[in-house]
């Protein structure tokens, strides 16, 4: 049988696209840049969202939903929000087709335009705070602790799957609060939910940190990220939590009265993670041979593939494996007997591969004769025979085995590819060979960080929020530095 | 205190609105017939959801997810689809904004003009059937099996809050089948779900029939739907799912290997239920004093309403409701605890009246002393004083019977609303007068349904599943008919 995926060595963009492709977790659609989430990769981004739904419950955070069509004139109202924002945006014109009676099928009917253009939501700031405007009045209506789980766009000239596509699902946090206190705690509490996600349930270790000037988002005074580093030596930013200050609040006049009776603007902030934790997720583990998902996330956490050629073998093993499925659903684990007569074991075993199921257990008549079940786990590819009577406390702690190794192989990875350089000739020669993470000396100016990037292609993924102050000279300007900023080429 | 929201005797479409948003549950937004879905109405479109999605995945589905914006072309590629569809949709036309260098602002840039324009999906047939043209090539993908939980957007001339809005919240079911008796046996099943769900969540009876042509989707065969009664007499159509027959599979090409080897189109369901069942639900139960929410539905079933003047007071009550509030979660019994200083107990109870929670208690010292607790139902309003000790059983209990008398009390509405008529005076007078569901003979034809429509607003809903085969002639027409079909006034 041949591979369904090319090597990461040979071409690992390639790997990447293939995998996503191959082990049915999304493709391109007809639509340029917008993608079709197919049902298995969709099942892990539901794994995701309610993971991460019920961590923004336990935080105090509810759900609404806010319109899809802005107006376009809601975008001038932040200054920086317009200024700094991408313009590529979808617009809506018009509201109606009609039957084209020249061409045949169906035009835009040109008496159907709307006197101001709507855009479809790149992101919610916005449309939010005009509605906030209506719902605060007074420190009782604070803090106001709102999650949205939507789609936006954003026309994107270079799209690849799920890292970067015109159409996205994400959530999105927008908070307001009486302080600036409050609103600083809101938004590392948040960065703080994002990391535990990131490295409890995704095993990917991160490295919390500041956006500089250039990187913040149009309209906050700090946004903080979380970054992960791929198998290829490049960051990915993982998730970003933002720091409005009374930004919004200004342009959109939400003030509230306080306790005392004054007036006062409510702080904001804004927070969100989106599709592309999907990237980060498959760059991160998967090998050679297709996905490799972590437990917490997998779809199926296990999977028992029948061996048999006539319908009584079926018949036994099905009737073998009976318990140990109850068994196990009755612990929440998600499993599989895959008991098609469609397909062949083989092809069974290399699809369970493909699609990075944690656990494979594999049942034949000799297996029933021995009272055993042969099971492997994917991450390191080993098998074991296990007596039967044993095998549910053998997969449960193999589950958690597998969810800690899968993270500790990505540390030691992370911690294999981070460097730190003093001088630009080292700085240079890290980035264009390995690459990873690069701790260096920065003198603090956009200028310089421009240059850099010019240069090199490497990006400061952010200043590190647990970095020692350490004085230094910037690698590039020489001007002096009072702590290492982190380098990287990035997604 | 002046009543939050007027009766429904003096004006049954005020009342509904104001309810909406004084309940808090969603409000017009400043884009025209966009609404914004505030956290509690949106709390109880999360029970639904999650209710529904479950049904959904038991009886074998998964969710994917396919782009929100739909190449214009793709709209004519099936002939009644495009002929039958409102094409009052929003158009995307162009990808960029730019500075506005005159009069400030933002612009549409003309540069950026799109070579064909993008239509915001109105439904989703024409994107996913062309998706399912290289998903299925052999028996062996059949049946396939998926729904999407989406916004969509069809651009509505007169919107009212939850019931028609021009973006909305929906799930739309598509699947494709190897043979017309699995697809046919789908798409009942499909209704019969959400049957089950309508009446066993939402406590609201409904009747099961079958669309006349002139009120079939565009593109169905057949429009299966179930049509619920409220409390001004007028019906809403709840949820339809649709029997494709071969059309999109025709449209798109999409044809499979069978077992034995020939090659064959793939037959074709939709189904969809979407936020309007909010308005349903609103609509049906509700009263002068506000929501009344079905425990199965409720994001908060049980509120505790602490009456106090000191802290210790709210300590002592704090401390004897402990122990219930536990008992009560581990049940799964969502019950919220309001021990807010920001406002005092009569504004709690007429809140939570107004929210609609089903179960109200109130504690105050005197209840301490005397080891009991007020426990209020919303549906009669009924107050009973209980001993603590009994609480959690006289509670679960309570929440089962609230249930079961909010269905039975829109049963009773129901039948008594339900009547049987054989002339055209009968018709219209009943029509006229109290509304309601009226069954009567019709003689098959478009024409005469479409004249009925006219003289009276009354439309045939559907033509009932269980309905009795029965001799008769045309209320209209005088026309023989061989069973009574279901009028009413809907919405």
């Amino acid at each position: 049988m041949s591979k369904a995926i090319p090597n990461r060595s040979e071409d690992y963009s390639l790997w990447y696209n293939e995998l996503v492709k191959k082990a049915g977790l999304a493709e391109n659609s007809p639509v340029r840049g917008c993608m079709v989430i197919k049902p298995y990769g969709f099942a892990i981004w539901e794994k995701m969202q309610q993971t991460l739904d019920k961590m923004f419950k336990d935080t105090g955070h509810q759900n609404a939903y806010f319109p899809l069509l802005i107006p376009k004139s809601f975008f001038s109202k932040e200054a920086s929000h317009v200024e700094g924002f991408a313009k590529e945006c979808a617009v809506v014109t018009h509201y109606r087709l009609k039957n084209d009676e020249v061409n045949g099928g169906v035009m835009v009917d040109p008496d159907a335009k709307l006197e101001e253009e709507l855009i479809v939501r790149p992101t919610s700031e916005t449309v939010i705070w005009d509605s906030y405007k209506r719902w605060i009045q007074s420190y009782r209506d604070l803090p106001l602790l709102i999650n949205q789980w939507a789609n936006v766009v954003r026309w994107e000239m270079r799209t690849r799957l799920f890292l970067r596509t015109t159409e996205f699902l994400w959530q999105e946090g927008h908070t307001a609060h009486a302080t600036e206190k409050e609103a600083q705690e809101e938004t590392k509490q948040m960065l703080d939910v994002y990391a535990t996600f990131v490295e409890k349930y995704m095993a990917l270790p991160i490295v919390k940190g500041v956006k500089t000037e250039s990187e913040r988002f149009a309209g906050a005074v700090d946004t903080y990220c979380i970054e992960a580093l791929m198998q290829d030596g490049k960051a990915l930013q993982a998730g970003t939590s933002h720091f409005l200050g009374q930004n919004f609040a200004k342009a959109f006049d939400v003030k509230f009265a306080t306790k005392e009776g004054t007036e006062e603007y409510v702080w904001g902030t804004s927070w969100g993670v989106s599709t592309r934790l999907m990237g980060a997720l498959i760059m991160a583990h998967s090998d050679d041979d297709g996905l490799v998902l972590p437990p917490n996330l997998a779809p199926i956490q296990v999977v028992i593939v029948p061996i048999f050629r006539k319908e009584e073998d079926l018949e036994a093993i099905s009737e073998a494996v009976d318990p140990l499925i109850k068994s196990l659903r009755a612990k929440n684990i998600d499993i599989k007997f895959d008991k098609r007569d469609t397909h062949k074991p083989g092809w069974k075993f290399a699809e369970y591969e493909l699609k990075g199921v944690p656990v494979r257990i594999a049942v034949g008549p000799k297996d029933l004769e021995k009272g055993t079940f042969e099971i492997a786990r994917r991450d390191t590819k080993e098998k074991n025979i296990i007596q039967q009577s044993e095998a549910v406390e053998y997969i449960t702690n193999l589950l958690e085995e597998i969810q800690i190794n899968i993270y500790s192989k990505a540390l030691s990875y992370k911690e294999q590819m981070t460097s730190s350089v003093d001088t630009w000739a080292e700085f240079k020669s890290q980035i264009k060979g390995e690459g990873g993470f690069v701790y260096a000396h920065w003198d603090g100016t956009s200028e310089t960080e421009e240059k850099i990037k010019n240069q090199t292609k490497a990006t400061i993924r952010c200043i590190p929020l647990d970095a020692e102050p350490e004085a230094g000279k910037c690698i590039f300007t020489g001007n002096p530095s009072t702590q290492r900023v982190l380098f990287a080429k990035a997604y």
